[in-house]
């Protein structure tokens, strides 16, 4: 049964049924994550308006901030010219990265290094002890 | 053989052997595309300083500006913490999108429609012409 939702209609699931979801924070426009959404989570998100993805290694529906407190309000969604890429702009609780950084790309290439240049906004050690 | 460059050894390759980049405007943020690399891709990358990707539907390596002109200048690169995304800010000549917008997310969700909020920077047909 065809979506009555254009966004819907208009992506381009891949052959796991996955659509990647780029993540950017809509006050300052850092990249924040990528994260994958089938359609159901998708479909969720647009929905509760705030970031559900799929958890590609845990195999399961993943509501962003759920464990952590860190959700993702839905400013603004996008779509590229063929449809197998998503662009949301969020605001972020806290930090969008498990490690504690405000964002997943807190690892910066210099002349053939990775050096680290994030902020850190938590202490995953907090929030994820499983004590 | 294991890399000499600490970036390509961080890098986690999917079962095709490819990495998404996103691609970031190094002077104002905007998200302006996302694609694909391969190692020998993302390595010709690194040397060269322009953007270089893998071409999924034509699969062929890709150097972005070659037909159009519309090159990509890499001004800095980034990891996420996974290993799995990459995120380049680039200097972008012209647009970054085959359709002749600067990015190729240039259409926005709004109310349930899709809504084409973009800068168009060229015409395609002037660009790729077939005859």
């Amino acid at each position: 049964m065809p979506s009555p939702d254009p966004l819907l209609d208009a992506v381009t699931f891949d052959d796991d049924g996955l659509v990647p979801a780029i993540v950017q924070d809509a006050e300052t426009d850092q990249v924040l994550m990528m994260a994958y959404m089938t359609e159901a989570t998708l479909r969720d998100t647009l929905e509760r308006g705030r970031m559900v993805y799929w958890s590609r290694s845990r195999q399961e529906k993943w509501v962003k901030g759920q464990t952590s407190g860190h959700a993702q309000s839905v400013e603004e969604v996008r779509i590229d010219c063929d449809g197998d890429t998503l662009l949301f702009k969020v605001e972020q609780e806290g930090g969008a990265c498990h490690t504690g950084y405000r964002s997943c790309f807190y690892r910066r290439g210099e002349d053939g290094h990775m050096v680290p240049d994030g902020t850190k906004v938590f202490d995953p050690d907090d929030i994820y002890s499983t004590t």
